[in-house]
């Protein structure tokens, strides 16, 4: 075997981030943009409402008109006309005018502000009665105020959520270049794996990692791709794994927990053109047993055959990788929602652990409850809310310690 | 006009969750599954992993065999075979005897636990030295031990996520019944609204509301349908409402803040057959003039067209109708963060009001910063991670209270 046995820190692993290429850039229309990363900055072709608008239905007025206006002493205008929705108002007003307009209606020249409804009456056709005074710009939204032109409103590497959508949408972008969602293959290995379909016979087991994998993919908008069953056999993983190198972005080997499925991943991945293993074993619980490799520019992963651990390396340690892939600017974006302790944890030191737990939400407080079993079993993150996360030179929490808790 | 001004409170509106009906479901592949919703519960056809199962690399034993086994005076066993992984061994284990194992490997009969490869010491072709007893059951899982037969593992109503769809796999349901996606049909409304594409002359501005609820709408994995932008017209309205409604399970009718627009969607949904205005008016803010009526069991809703409060009132009083449509059981799925206010914040009394915040993720304390901003400036949207919740009964937060933010 041409490499030696590298167990990395998680630090260490997340450090390879950088080494590998983001994915192509295509344009999309923007009403299918939501969950992508923007590939350019967005600037701003034109101002943002473009025009002065009013924000409450009303009367437009000239501030200064209505200045020391009160219920009991109020500023008489004359009514200069009635503002259409979407129109150009027809005429300009004068101090001491007024125009009747509704929300989201443009200004006249000459007005800068808006009278409430309420705060106005109608005396007859021609005058209205103002009860309180408006600042210059109160109750509208003046041309440029939202979004200046040549702005740069966002820039690439954001994630597209519905507000950047509707504002690219608002400044005309109807169609927006952003990053093609990764595609991530998925080889199942080990002799004791057969398809779902298929009646496992005593010894083994259905392909389980498969469809969680696929799961937590798609829960990054990204496009997960399998490629099956292979047996343990050199030859075939390595033919599996060119052909899914060819057609991905990275790739998942999952499935080897055994120290022989293990060492085929290795042999494998070492064995392609341009390939080097990073990480052979992180220090992290579960999931110790994770490879780490570069094939060209992309990451190959050997990931623990255990349903938990392959489950939790996916979240902590291959996400980062995925969101790097996808354009995704390196802002943190994990959740940790701070929870106490329902009882003391035990950890071992020299490793980063991760533990299961339930959030329980009380009164004003969370509460995180360890979810007890071994990482074998999927109903353990079935009851599991999220992640408790215990560094390296920690050895142990106490009951009622305030955690973080990343969400599953 | 056919009814009368309800304004009602967010409780009240709330209780009317239940009087729509659920969408229907459908049977789609289990690889397909992530983000759909059980209709029906999940029952396990199979003991899962149906056999007892090695969790680690090592040796297969009687835990009897290896009792009072210790460093200094190891248990020496007789070496019965190797079991090959997906295989049933060939043979069964005696008291005294050990045999090979790789991590999910099935145990032969007569072993019930596996001694850690790191504790053992192989010592010829035919034995082997134990330094570390093992109790029953120890690094194995047992034939039911993750799932038992018969048992219901997962209720209908479940959200699945990636372990729920690979646990439904590892039990071979490789086709599951969930609700379909529901699908929410977008009617823009408005004089002043043009299409993206279009450059809007002064007074007109471009469908913002359309983009940023197809966002929402995808973000909670339902499924948007946009009719277009609808003229401030009785009769136009009707026709387009007529339409979603025939080919959708909710519809949202966008864009109407002014007074006049108001009153065309209370009339375009009043002149259905079996249509009920529900609420004129919600006693939040953002977002009061949002009005809630039934069309026979669909819900219809007229949103404020304000870009900030169409997403508030989304966010907060649509989706919980729309997760209740598409057959979520009714758990509260809100994230609330809890977070130090960074400022005094002042609250009107008799409403539930909602203030956009930023989160600031400082030394074991998240700070929620509010932004500040007209509710038309689709930029504080931008700027904003989540939304501050300050209830009826509140006049108003003080700078250092711990709050809960609700994630955008």
């Amino acid at each position: 075997m041409n490499h030696f046995f590298k167990v990395k820190s998680l630090e260490e692993v997340m450090e390879r981030v950088k080494d590998f290429s983001l994915v192509d850039s295509e344009l999309i229309p923007v009403g299918d943009a939501f969950s992508r990363v923007l590939a350019r900055d967005l600037v701003a072709k034109t101002d943002l409402p473009g025009f002065r608008r009013a924000t409450m239905d009303g009367y437009a007025v000239a501030a200064n008109s209505t200045f020391g206006a009160s219920e009991s002493n109020p500023a008489w205008l004359t009514l200069a006309g009635t503002i259409s929705m979407g129109d150009i108002p027809g005429f300009a007003l004068e101090t001491g005018q007024a125009a009747k307009i509704s929300t989201g209606g443009m200004l006249p020249l000459g007005a800068d502000s808006v009278v409430m409804v309420e705060h106005a009456e109608l005396i007859d056709d021609a005058s209205v009665e103002i009860y309180k005074s408006v600042a210059p710009l109160q109750n509208v939204i003046d041309a440029s105020e939202d979004v200046a032109k040549d702005e740069t409103v966002l820039p690439q590497g954001t994630f597209i959520r519905p507000q950047e959508q509707g504002l690219a949408a608002g400044l005309g972008v109807s169609k927006i270049r952003v990053y093609k969602r990764p595609r991530v293959g998925i080889i199942s290995t080990g002799d004791e794996i057969v398809p779902i379909e298929e009646e496992p016979s005593p010894g083994k087991i259905r392909d389980i990692n498969s469809y969680t994998l696929s799961g937590f993919i798609r829960e990054a908008h990204a496009e997960p791709v399998c490629y099956g069953i292979v047996k343990d056999d050199r030859a075939a993983l390595r033919k599996a794994l060119e052909k899914a190198l060819e057609e991905t972005d990275m790739v998942l080997i999952s499935g080897g927990s055994s120290v022989g499925t293990r060492d085929f991943t290795v042999e494998a991945v070492s064995s392609l053109k341009d390939a080097e293993i990073l990480a052979h074993g992180i220090s992290i619980s579960p999931g110790k047993p994770t490879i780490l490799a570069r094939a060209g520019a992309k990451p190959v992963w050997g990931l623990p055959g255990q349903v938990v651990s392959a489950m939790v390396v996916f979240k902590i340690v291959v996400l980062p990788f995925l969101n790097h892939l996808k354009g995704l600017d390196d802002r943190d974006r994990t959740i940790r929602l701070p929870a106490i302790l329902s009882r003391n944890v035990a950890s071992a030191q020299g490793r980063r652990e991760f533990i299961r737990v339930l959030l329980e939400h009380g009164a004003g407080r969370i509460t995180a409850r360890p979810v007890l079993g071994k990482s074998g079993l999927i109903r353990t993150m079935i009851h599991a809310d999220g992640l408790l996360e215990i560094g390296e030179h920690v050895e142990g929490l106490e009951k009622g310690a305030l955690v973080d808790i990343i969400l599953l």
